[in-house]
């Protein structure tokens, strides 16, 4: 059977996963279909490391009581993204593929000070800024894209605050979001723009998978339009 | 510049959407590429409505709070499902298009007592039992899926239980599953096969919208294997 959705249904059985080195990884996987059986076998790419070649407890990992600096730190890195958008109204599928690049800006940096300046925010007041740069394909366009954004984290509480952006996610303009973090440990961010409004969860399913949850709303936060699924595999650098 | 992850890009900028007659709602699509801009315009099925259609207040909908209850009644009823699965060791996708059907079952139910019998559980216990169905079309399969599956909710506390399934989500055998619901009314449910773990996080966007986020880990619960979004959009009957 494949994939249907609710509760059930394999949509890749993988039965043999042998973990022996980790550089040399190698994948199989049988997807049961009415009878046949869809096999195939890969060998992972030395430079990308599954969790749990990078785990070296028992202890399944969990999100659960994370705090917002512990989400930023371990957002820092390289990252493999394997995304996935729904149009709701046209049932219509896109799917992206493209390296990220998240590192830390100090408080000092020009970027930074720029942003505050533009924002009426006062650098002391930030608790972290990130530079993200991606560049990626999507199956709608023939061209490779790329761009990169400067984000600076404001905390007004324990588990909540403000999220500055020089580029925003639903538009391509500079905004300003509202951040919580979850007691499950998701990261919820909520941008209200123009003529939208997106509110994205994201959250570690281990140390080196961060999963994201996009949504685009129509500006009254009423109808949702599209809807999204990232899958980020943190590269490692494997000798 | 097209659907980059990771707090950017827009996928799809729906510049207009003219909300008149709900039957007849016209949805136009700009996404805008490198200079280029990549139109559309579609007319969605009269079967199919909108949140925006259904809600009569101006309160943007919250799952905030939602009881386990609200949740299961809530999902009672018949959605179109789009649905995008990350194959992470090899990069790969899947697309999966269908038709679900969830109904409430009565305690008195034959399925219901077989499930409960198969599992040493009282019928006296059960909060809610419902039957789901489903059909749909994967593009890696060249042929219809069909299948339905019984599921029985058991409360152990006001806000956790556990979900007896005739048929698994990760494996095609019956499972018992831990649930949680969390504060922000995401439904949160583990299950451990013999050969993998799952993990679904489910929850309502709008009233009439339904996200799942499902991962298939290896049965020690440290690597993911695949991860998975499921869109549901209530289909609405409109005269």
């Amino acid at each position: 059977m494949s994939g249907m959705a609710a509760f059930i249904a394999p949509l890749w059985n993988a039965s043999k996963v042998q973990t022996g080195a980790s550089h040399n990884l190698l994948y199989r996987c049988e997807r049961p279909s009415r009878g046949r059986v869809a096999k195939g076998t890969g060998r992972v790419p030395t430079t990308m490391v599954f969790s749990d070649a990078g785990v070296v407890t028992d202890e399944v990992f969990s999100a659960k009581g994370m705090s917002v600096e512990q989400f930023f730190e371990r957002s820092l890195g390289e990252w493999r993204s394997q995304r996935s958008s729904h149009n709701l109204a046209w049932t219509q599928f896109e799917q992206v593929t493209s390296e990220i690049v998240i590192r830390k800006l100090e408080n000092t940096d020009d970027e930074v000070a720029k942003l505050c300046q533009a924002n009426g925010v006062d650098e002391a007041d930030i608790m972290m800024s990130v530079k993200m740069s991606w560049e990626g394909e999507s199956d709608w366009d023939e061209e490779t894209s790329e761009g990169e954004s400067v984000l600076c984290v404001i905390k007004d509480g324990a588990r909540h605050g403000r999220l500055l952006r020089s580029i925003g996610y639903a538009e391509t303009i500079p905004a300003v979001g509202n951040w919580e973090m979850t007691e499950d440990g998701v990261f919820v961010l909520d941008t209200t723009y123009d003529a939208a409004a997106a509110e994205e969860r994201i959250w570690f399913a281990t140390p080196d998978l961060r999963l994201r949850v996009s949504q685009i709303r129509t500006s009254s936060g009423r109808g949702v339009m599209t809807a999204s699924l990232s899958s980020e595999v943190r590269r490692l650098n494997v000798n």
